[in-house]
This record gives C-alpha cells, structure tokens and sequence, in this order.
C-alpha cells in the first residue's frame, strides 16, 4: 500500500537502519521534501549527505524536528528518553514519532511518560534486518527487503499514525506485524539478544586464550560466520542489554542449564545423549531454513 | 609442489571432505589411475560415480584398499579404529595412508595401536574447511583452495611420507602447516568444537521454547549464520566431542566461566562492563576478519 509522500522528515541518528529506511523511502518516490539528518558526528552527516540520504545536516534535536511530519529515532536505546524530552516542545502537532530500538517496552514507557497525551502518534517499532557494519556509509536501500518489521502499538495509539508507519515499511519492501512491546522483547531477547551474548562471550574468551593469534590463524568459515554479530556496535548493545534486562536473564539462564547439561555429556562421554541433542537442533535447524527459504 | 601422479586411490568414507579432495586431485592431473569409493550407503556411492568422484564402488573395506598406493580415511572419528582393523592386513607396503579427522590425538593412538610399526606411512591430517553440508552432492573440487591443512605426524612417521600428503593437499590449493597432535586438539577446541556445541546448544534450547514458532519466525539473517553450523552432521560431531574430550571440556568451563561474568553485568546493569566486554569482543573480531582477508 503506498503513502502520500513526506513533506519533512526528521532522521535522528543516521546509522544503517535509518540512513537505509530514507534511502529506501527515496527510491520508493516517497519524499516529496525534505529529509533532515541529526547526529553527534560531523563526519557521519557529511557522508549522510554526499550519499543523498539527507538534505540537511545538524547536530541540534530541536532545529532538527521543527515542522517535521515524520521524527525518526534511530539511537542507541539509552539516548531515547533523552532526544524524546528535548523535542518534545518542538514536535508539530501532526508529527509522527517512529523509533527503530531492537527493544519496545523501554521506548513505550519513555514516550508514555516523557511526551504524555502526544505519545499516541508516537509508534515503537523494530525492523528485525541490519548487519554489523554502522554509520550512514553502510546504509542501502534494499536493507528491508523481504524482512519483518515489528510495530507495538499500544491501546490509545492513533491508528492512522500505526498505518501510516506500516505503508512506509511496506514502501520499502518490509512485511509488518503488530504484537505488544512485552511479548516482541521475549521473542527478541530468544532469537537476537541472546545470540549476540554468546558471540560476544566467545570472542572475548578466545582473545585471552594463550595461544590465541594461532586460534584465530587456524579458524574457519564457520567461525567467521558465528562471531559476526560480535562485530555488532557495542553501545547499541550495551543498551539493548540494559533495556531489556529482564527477558535476557531469563533466555541466558535457559540456555546457561542446557550448556551445563550438554557438558555434563561430554564430561561422561555420553554418546547417545550427544547425539540425541545434535540431531534434534540440526532438525530444527534445518526446518527452520527451509521456512525461510520458501 | 606437484606430486607424480596416484595409481590406486582408496577412499574410505565418500562425503564433502573425501568427495572434495578426490575431484580437486582429479582436476589437477594428479589421478593416472582410478579412485574406489568404499561407503556404507549405496546411494551415496552411486551418486559419488555419477559425479565422477570414483570409479568404482565398493562396501567392502578390504577389497577397496588392496594395491592401493593412497587410502584416505574420511570417517566419523569413532569409526577410524574399527576400519584400521580391518584394513590392516591388506595394505601395500608402500601405500600412504592419511585421515581428515577433526581430532588428531585418538587417530594417532589408534594408527599406533593397530598399526604398529607401518603407523609410520600414517598421516594424520584435517583440512580446516567444510561447511554444513554432508555427502558427496556436497562435494566441490574448490573446497579448499585457500584453507589451511593442519598435519600432526609422529617423530616416526615417515618424512617422505608426510611430503606426499602435503603435496596432495597444496595441489589442492590448500597451505600446510605441521603441529603435535595435541596442540592441534586445543587450537581446535577453542576455534571449532566449542563454537559448535553453543550453536547446537542454542538451537536446542530454542527448539524447546514456548513460543518457538513465532521465535523462528521474527529469527533475523543474523540467527542464521550464527546457527549454520548447528546443521552439521550429529554422528561426526558426537565423535568429535567423544575424541576431543579433555579439551572440549576446558574450553566449555572457560566459556561457561566467561559468560556467567557476563549475564551478572547484565543482572547488576552494569553498562560500563557490558560495553567493556563487547568492544573488546569487537575489536578482536575485526582484528581477526582484517586478517583473513589480507
């Protein structure tokens, strides 16, 4: 479904998800004004602006979102209530707020209560796309082809800003589902946070190994492969950790007793258990990337 | 280093690996004579014939082996014993025979054991490479150019013989590096093995999750790549841990040490360590991601 187009859109932070999102808006003839980019990094917004993914750059908020119809934040977590309660006096009256945090429940009540009665045109989203690399030089606009993107809406949100956020993912290539913020933090902190946990931990074990330079000489693609994400920008992590702490603990937990009980496999030589574990996650596995793929 | 042309290859066990290297062999001139094919799976072989892998095939050990002047042994870990036995008495004299094992220390012990004094025409070897695909429909001739072969011969292992096998390999396109068996096992464990049991771990635990369809479904590119390898076949990877137990368990304790660290940061929100770990986790995987591709 196509969107009228924007006649001033506000990207503050112009990292890959957003720099990708007004890149793909752009191609998708959905910018009619301008887009006006806001960042701590000088640098950072001048290649924000040679790429044409905004027309002007600043690094104050409030110049920023002055007459915008559309305020995208994309900045780490932590720095949301922040922006929010430095806009917030500046925001037009018709404005839509979107954010792009990889956690919902901590936006929600940022905006709840830092914008009050004005947090129903604010909708929490989360587009489940991006790789390791930051920084308006990674963004592309083919990034949200094909994925999902999560909106959590609550019960006053204004249903026409919902839909209005939803065709401009839709305008890019996403698919868009709606769920509560409390249940899309769970299903992340299964599939995303704690993926990210155990990359990072096995890197940070590894580099103080003592014969670590020839560990590294000697892995694999597959090792390449599964740090990836250990690759990933760690204040954004760092945040994401802080603000979904709860759901993490619980996923790390489950997954710290199925490792104690993997090890205690291997400690006993247990080949049958061994087995029974690997041949059920390969299944899984190999379902899953089937339903992927079709 | 070109090596002169085989006459009788044997090939024990026809999957990615054996399959892989037996057509990059082909492809550089270096097979004058025939390649025997000698598996379980009668389906497998004739897939390996129609491929042009082999030329003959064969479920008899014995007869697969006799006058051949290379046998490769490309069998789960917990198999290479059983076939050593029974190949035993019907190896020539001046056959090399060499392995892909990914554990070297048992494979040596049971080349030891069985073979006795001609262990010293045994080469034991692993080609760093692979992926998660198993079989000889798997099998490419290009597996592993630009991958590193680790050998691990014995004080007594023939010296002639270990630069045939190197030679076979660089063919190949792969470069040789010669280490203890040992050391090979602890490299491996921390850079292979231990990545692999967090990768099955993880799917299982995810497997058994309650909302595990929606958790796969909202699953990003990331969760794919950091769980390829929990694909990998169940039989091999349950002998690589029965093999490589010392050290699997070593690197499971520090992992498990290291991630606990992690999830108390968590539970204390504790940014400061949080951001800590993960830059340095960062740093060390772009150090690592430089170095492979210079």
């Amino acid at each position: 479904m196509a969107a009228a187009g924007l006649q001033s859109v506000a990207l503050i932070g112009v990292g890959l998800i957003g720099g990708s999102w007004a890149l793909g808006l752009r191609e998708a003839g959905l910018v009619d004004g301008t887009v006006t980019g806001c960042g701590r990094s000088l640098d950072n917004l001048e290649t924000a602006r040679e790429r044409g993914i905004i027309d002007h750059a600043t690094t104050d908020l409030r110049d920023a979102v002055g007459g915008a119809d559309l305020v995208v934040l994309s900045v780490p977590l932590g720095a949301v209530r922040g922006v929010l309660e430095t806009i917030r006096d500046d925001l037009a009256d018709h404005a839509i707020v979107t954010d792009v945090g990889s956690a919902k429940q901590c936006v929600v009540d940022d905006a709840r209560q830092v914008l009050g009665d004005a947090a129903s045109r604010f909708v929490p989203g989360h587009p489940i796309a991006g790789n390791e690399k930051s920084g308006a030089a990674a963004a592309f606009p083919e990034l949200f082809r094909g994925r999902r993107v999560i909106l959590t809406p609550e019960a006053d949100t204004e249903r026409a800003a919902v839909e209005r956020v939803r065709a401009l993912w839709e305008a890019v290539g996403a698919s868009v589902a709606c769920m509560t913020a409390a249940h899309h933090d769970d299903v992340l902190a299964a599939t995303s946070h704690l993926p990210h946990m155990l990359a990072y931990s096995l890197v940070d074990t590894l580099s103080r190994w003592s014969d670590r330079d020839e560990v590294f000489a000697y892995a694999a693609g597959g090792f390449r492969d599964f740090t990836r994400i250990a690759s990933s920008d760690p204040e954004m992590w760092r945040d994401i950790c802080l603000a979904n702490r709860e759901a993490l603990l619980e996923a790390m937990e489950r997954y710290m007793a199925d490792l104690q009980e993997l090890r205690e496999a291997v400690r006993h030589g247990d080949g049958d258990r061994l087995e029974a574990v690997f041949s059920h996650a390969k299944a899984t596995r190999d379902r899953f990337v089937a339903m992927l793929e079709s």
